[in-house]
C-alpha cells in the first residue's frame, strides 16, 4: 500500500477501506509511515471528517496495535466508566468500589491530570504507599481479590494511540471529535469490557465547552462501542462549576471516603449513584438504572463499598488506615478563605479558572513532567445558586504560601461572581445510548 | 511565535500575519519547525486555502530564504518566461535568444524533466560540452556577453521551496494551486526580473488538465507577481497534443534550431512569436504584443536570434558547430513508424501518453535520479485535425530496440485515434494579465 495515495484519498473526501486503515495504523506504529505523513493524514481527517465504519476500524487498529486484556476467566461482567475530564471530578474513586461491591468487575484504567483538569492516578497516589503502576498480572490479581483495580495504562496498551496523540499535540489536530473518540475508545476497549459508561463533561471546565460538540463526542464514542460489540452509554454532565467541594489530590481522597460513608456532597453523591446505577445495569446486576441506584445506595449504607475500597487500597500497597486517620492524607500548612464582596446569589464559580488556580498551587500539571503536590488545593464553600452575604466564604485555599499563591488568588477572584440571577445548572443534561 | 497556534489558526480558516508567515518559513528552513508540523500546515492550506496577501508574503519568505540575483548593474530590462511543463515544449530554447537579440535580457533559470514532461536543462545538455551548472558569476558573465543565459537553479536559491516541495511530494499536498504558485514564483522572482511571461499549459499532457484549474493557477501567479511589483502576464495554452513535432532531447535542439531559421513547425513557431512579443512588450522593446511579434520574426529572418543562440552555447561550453553539423546531436540507431490503421481525421494524439512513451524509451525520467538518453524520442508526423489515409505514418519512434520499445509502442497506440470528428484545439486559449 502507498500512504501518499491514502492521504490523497482522505484529502479528497474519499473513504479508506478496512485493510487500508489497518495497514496504515500498523505502518505508522512501526515507523514505515513517517510522522509527517501521519500529520498530513490527521489534518485531512480533522478537516474532512471520517465515516463511522472507517472510524470503528481506525479505533480497532489502534486497540490492536498493543496488548489487550483478556479477562474471560473472570466469572462476571466487566464494566468501566470513563470521564472526559473536569475539575473536582473524583467520581471514579468512590464509584469503582461501590459497583464492585454490587457484583460487577471494574477493571479501571485511569489517567493523570493536565492543565486545569485533575487525574485519578494522581489523586490515588496521595494515599501513602499506593501504587498505580501495576503490570497485567498484578492488575488481574487485584481485580480478582477485590472486584476492581485502579491503575495506569501500561506502555504496552495502544502504542499507536500514544504515538499519534503526541503527534496531534504538536500539529494542531487535538480537538477533532473522531480522533478524540478513537483515542479514548481504543484504550477503554483494550480492557476487554462488557459495558462502558462515558461521562462526557460539558461547560467551561470541560474539554468540550460547547454542549452540541460534547453531544457529538458522546454519540461518536457510543457508535464506536456499538461497532465493536460493547454496550456503551454516555451521559452529558455539567462542568461549568467544580464537581463536589474538593479540588486537589489528598483532599479528593478525603471527599471520596466521605461519599463512601454517605457523607459526601449532594452533586457528587448523586452522580456516583447515577453512573453506578448504569454500570450495574450494564453489568447485569440491575434491571434498570433506578434499581442500580438503589443498590449503590445500599452499598454505601451497609459499608460494603468502603470495605471494597480499603481492600483495594491495601492490595495496591496503600495504607487502609487513611479511613480512620485523616492525618495520613497530606494537607497544606496554610489556609486562606476567599469571601464574597457583596450579598446575593452565586451566579458563577467557573470551573476552568478554579482548576487552573489549583494547578498553579501545585495540585496539577502545566507540563506532563511537572510534580504534583498532594497537599494543596481548594475547598468549595458554595455552589452556583447558593445565597451568600458579603463576607461569607466562597472557597478555602490550601497553600504553601509560596509565589504561586498570589496568582492562584487572581484566578479564583476571576472565577466567582455574586449577583442576582443565577443560571440553572443541571447535574446531568442528557443520556445517550 | 508558536507553530501549533499558527497551524490551529489556518486549520480554523483564520489568517496569518506577514510576521508570522516570515517567521514560519524561516523556522521551517532552519529546522525549528518540524516536517510533521509543516505537513499539517500544508494540508490545512491545501484544504482551507490561503488569502492573496498571505500567499504573497509566503512566496516572498521562500524567495528570501536563499540567495537572490542582483542584476541591477545590467543596463536594460530583464524578462523571463516560465512554462508549467508539457510534452515537446522546447519554446524556451529558441525564445530566449530571439528576445535577447531584440534587446531584452533573459536570465533564464530552467528545470529538468520528470514523468511525461521534458525539461529545458536536459535538452540543452544534449549539446556536446554544454553546461547548465553555472554559478552566479558565470551566469552573469554569460548574460552580459550574450544577453541571455540558460542554467539550472543553484542550491542557494529558495532552499525553503526545495525542502517544502520534497515534503509535499510525500504528504499528498502537491496539487494545491496556491502552493504550486508560491513554489514557481519564489524561484522566478529570485531572478530579479522586471517582467515574467507564464505559459500555463492545460490539457491531457499538462500538470493542470482542467482549464478552469489552469486559469486559477495563472491568476494566482499573476497576483503574486503584482504584489511583488513585477509585471506578470500569463497565457493559457494547449497541451492536449505535443507542442511542435519532436519529443526528445537532441531532437528538440534540432527543432529549436529550425525555429531559429524560420523552418520550425507552425504551432511551435507561433507560440514562440506570441510569448516573445509579450516579453518584448514587458521589456520595453515593443509597444504591443503584435509589434513585439514582428520584432521576433525579424530576428528570425535576419539570423540575429540564431547568432545569439550559438554565442550563448559557446559561452556555456557547448559546441556551436551543431548549427551546421547535425551529426553532433545524438540520434538513436533504430527508427520505427507507427501508422494509421484507417483513413480519417486525427482526432487524438494524446500528449501525456506520448510523453510517457518517450520517457520509457529513455528520453525522460520516472525517478529524479534516472539518466536521460538524448538520442531517443518521437517525431510527430501529424497533428490533431490532419487528414490521414490508412498506412500513413502518425509518429516516428527513435529507439534502441531494447525492452522499453514494446511498452512505448503500447503507450503510443493508446495515444492516437483516427476518426471522423476532430476537436478544435486552439494554440492559445486565454491571456491573463
Amino acid at each position: 500500500m502507498n500512504i501518499v495515495e491514502l492521504i490523497e484519498r482522505k484529502r479528497d473526501r474519499g473513504s479508506l477501506t478496512a485493510d487500508e486503515i489497518q495497514w496504515m495504523i500498523g505502518a505508522y506504529t512501526d515507523g514505515t509511515v513517517a510522522d509527517y505523513q501521519m500529520a498530513a493524514m490527521l489534518m485531512a481527517v480533522y478537516l474532512n471528517g471520517i465515516g463511522p465504519a472507517e472510524l470503528a476500524t481506525w479505533t480497532d487498529a489502534m486497540l490492536h496495535s498493543g496488548s489487550v486484556l483478556d479477562l474471560s476467566r473472570f466469572d462476571g461482567r466487566k464494566v468501566d466508566k470513563h470521564s472526559t475530564g473536569g475539575v473536582g471530578d473524583k467520581v471514579s474513586i468512590p464509584l469503582a468500589p461501590l459497583v464492585a461491591a454490587c457484583g460487577v468487575f471494574v477493571p479501571m484504567i485511569s489517567g493523570r491530570g493536565l492543565g486545569h483538569t485533575g487525574g485519578t492516578l494522581d489523586k490515588m497516589e496521595s494515599i501513602p504507599g499506593f501504587s498505580t503502576a501495576l503490570d497485567q498480572t498484578g492488575f488481574e490479581r487485584v481485580l480478582e481479590a477485590t472486584g476492581f483495580a485502579m491503575a495506569g495504562q501500561t506502555e504496552a496498551v495502544a502504542p499507536a494511540d500514544k504515538k499519534m496523540y503526541a503527534l496531534r499535540d504538536v500539529t494542531g489536530t487535538v480537538p477533532s471529535i473522531p480522533l478524540i473518540s478513537a483515542s479514548i475508545m481504543s484504550k477503554k476497549l483494550a480492557e476487554d469490557l462488557d459495558g462502558l459508561v462515558l461521562d462526557v463533561k460539558t461547560g467551561s471546565g470541560a474539554f468540550m465547552t460547547d454542549r452540541s460538540r460534547a453531544r457529538e463526542l458522546a454519540t461518536t464514542m457510543v457508535g464506536i462501542g456499538e461497532a465493536h460489540g460493547t454496550d456503551v452509554v454516555a451521559y452529558l454532565t455539567d462542568m461549568n462549576q467544580p464537581l463536589g467541594d474538593e479540588i486537589g489530590n489528598a483532599s479528593e481522597i478525603r471527599e471520596s471516603l466521605a461519599v463512601l460513608r454517605g457523607e459526601g456532597p449532594r452533586d457528587l453523591t448523586e452522580l456516583v449513584e447515577i453512573l453506578g446505577g448504569e454500570m450495574l445495569r450494564l453489568g447485569g446486576q440491575a434491571e434498570s438504572v433506578d434499581e442500580g441506584r438503589s443498590a449503590i445506595r445500599r452499598a454505601v449504607a451497609d459499608g460494603t463499598g468502603l470495605d471494597a475500597f480499603l481492600q483495594m487500597v491495601e492490595a495496591q500497597g496503600g495504607d487502609p488506615a487513611i479511613a480512620d486517620n485523616a492525618d495520613l492524607l497530606a494537607l497544606a500548612p496554610h489556609r486562606h478563605d476567599v469571601t464574597a464582596d457583596r450579598s446575593g446569589l452565586v451566579i458563577q464559580a467557573e470551573a476552568r479558572s478554579l482548576g487552573l488556580a489549583a494547578m498553579r498551587l501545585g495540585a496539577g500539571r502545566e507540563k506532563t513532567d511537572d510534580i504534583i503536590d498532594p497537599s494543596v488545593g481548594l475547598t468549595m464553600r458554595v455552589n452556583v445558586g447558593d445565597e451568600v452575604r458579603a463576607g461569607d466564604p466562597l472557597v478555602t485555599v490550601w497553600h504553601r504560601n509560596d509565589d504561586t499563591f498570589a496568582e492562584a488568588l487572581r484566578l479564583i477572584d476571576a472565577a466567582f461572581e455574586v449577583g442576582d440571577d443565577a443560571p440553572d445548572l443541571r447535574l446531568v443534561y442528557e443520556r445517550i445510548e
